[in-house]
């Protein structure tokens, strides 16, 4: 990579940042499904003998966090800085999270694209020099987020069949300025695309155009094409959302039916009905700091794009009648 | 400035960013207060005949990136990227202003410092080669924020004496590898602090022992004294948390006494009654983009120092008993 700046939306890594480790936990849900034998830690239940599960949800953050750090030799104390967010309203999780771990932090909301924005600026921060070692990372909760976008779980509201199941679980990245591991090499940052889809339980249909627009502008800024990539992996799109990714990509002349997959599709078995599959932060956190780190350090996968996807309502935009306005950001990890 | 990493939580920037416009907005009791000059613009209410707090919210984010734009004879076209974030659930307002804008988009929470984050990620972006034009922006909107932390205005709860007023208003500021305005020279990112302060109203005193965390910090890190700089400035910390800044900084041997203000002390006069203050993403927006920028510009002042501060609680946090984590981020602009 010569140019950081790179077409419309890109940065070309110079300096390519490493990820030298990574974590991840999940719930017991998550742990019985899909990807059980690529999480580090496996929760018991969701609340973890805590108090609430805002509460579980920064326990979660911190033990990414710190498990990534002691998977290098390395503790907390270590890091830089950390950049993290999560689903919740003020990021509450993360915030307390960041009070435990105490290092210089730096807020993000990208929705479940939070895992992928955390690792961009992360990147940008070490390839500009102002940084050699920090932490991305994002953390979901299913029952913290669906009583607060949707209804408490105790109420047991029916979910229809379009709906996804937001993932209890946390990923961090270390990203450092040596080292070896996988590199970052591109970023394409997203745009805000909103196609008029209102409502909040078609998050996978909602957001596809988004993971699209950015695909789209992600091959035309590094003159990549889909090939390039032994895979290409979107964040929570979910059954629906990446049958639609395909076929609008189609349509644009981009053929995504050989090595694309959503990491929304890899982490419940089909007997655990989640209707639409998974959806959350942790999502791409878990998938990506999980199987898709170990299989690129195994040399099992070569260049992977990743892309997270988020959708950025909220329940007050929703009750005003607004639509859905989402948003893809793109990272090519290559080995 | 020769290290990009200085001390332990600050950057220095070599390829030091230019603002080289601005753009604020406020409401109607803004604009009657002592920043009345300072505004590119001034709004008759606050709903500017939209159908939500919420909605003139984002008019007003997109009003300020669209007017600073133009200042410089561009349009918000030539971004390159916006960092922005706001106060509200899911950044609500800044969402939907960034699907008007349409450009490549890095979404922030850091409450009330995010105006400040917003500058100091973009300055590393176009230090760090990856930009050359890009605008950090927040907001803030007295009604939206208050039904959202506290009660609705319309239910006319009497505020207690501590309790400091949330500014409606927006601010954004362009930065530019090249062209001439006060330069981004050092940041220092904060940590977390939380001295165990519960009420969601002494917001200022909640925050002032962060501001004082970073303030220490930044001097050391930098080797740079109070003196260094013409005035120093905090975010949203009120009349109670500015005097705290003042007091616990003497207590640590720094004196504070003669250049120091908060922008919360700076926005209402004291006949409008607002008790201890202005708040707000909008606080320190408005101040730095309107009076601040125009004081360095005419050479005023030739080296400042702008401390945000935030607030990281959420009405979730508050209901389950937790303290107020709080967050403050310093930014060194020299003419």
């Amino acid at each position: 990579v010569l140019n950081k700046r790179c077409g419309k939306q890109s940065i070309g890594f110079v300096n390519q940042p490493v990820i030298i480790s990574t974590a991840n936990i999940g719930g017991p849900m998550e742990g019985e499904g899909l990807q059980s034998k690529y999480f580090d830690i496996i929760m018991k239940d969701n609340i973890n003998d805590l108090n609430s599960w805002e509460q579980c949800e920064s326990y979660m953050l911190e033990q990414v966090i710190t498990r990534a750090s002691e998977k290098i030799s390395g503790s907390v104390e270590n890091l830089e800085f950390i950049l993290a967010g999560d689903l919740l309203n003020q990021l509450m999780s993360t915030h307390f999270a960041m009070r435990t771990l105490a290092r210089p932090f730096l807020g993000l909301y990208g929705a479940c694209s939070t895992m992928i924005e955390s690792m961009m600026i992360g990147a940008m921060m070490i390839d500009g020099g102002f940084a050699n070692l920090l932490a991305g990372a994002a953390s979901s909760h299913h029952d913290a987020a669906e009583r607060q976008y949707r209804f408490p779980t105790e109420l047991g509201v029916q979910r229809p069949p379009v709906a996804q199941w937001t993932v209890t679980g946390a990923g961090a990245a270390i990203l450092s300025s040596t080292g070896s591991g996988p590199k970052l090499t591109y970023a394409t940052v997203g745009k805000i695309v909103d196609m008029g889809i209102k409502d909040p339980n078609a998050l996978g249909p909602a957001m596809a155009p988004a993971a699209v627009d950015t695909l789209i502008t992600h091959f035309s800024d590094t003159g990549r094409n889909p090939n390039y990539y032994d895979m290409i992996f979107t964040g929570d799109l979910g059954y629906i959302g990446k049958e639609m990714v395909i076929k609008l990509c189609a349509e644009k002349g981009l053929d995504l039916s050989n090595n694309y997959e959503d990491c929304g599709c890899m982490i419940y078995k089909e007997e655990q009905d989640t209707h639409a599959g998974a959806s959350g932060c942790a999502s791409s956190a878990v998938v990506f700091c999980g199987y898709i780190y170990q299989m690129l350090c195994k040399k099992n996968y070569g260049k992977i794009l990743l892309v997270g996807t988020g959708s950025l309502h909220s329940p007050t935009s929703y009750q005003q009648k607004e639509s859905i306005p989402c948003i893809a950001h793109a990272l090519a990890i290559e080995v």
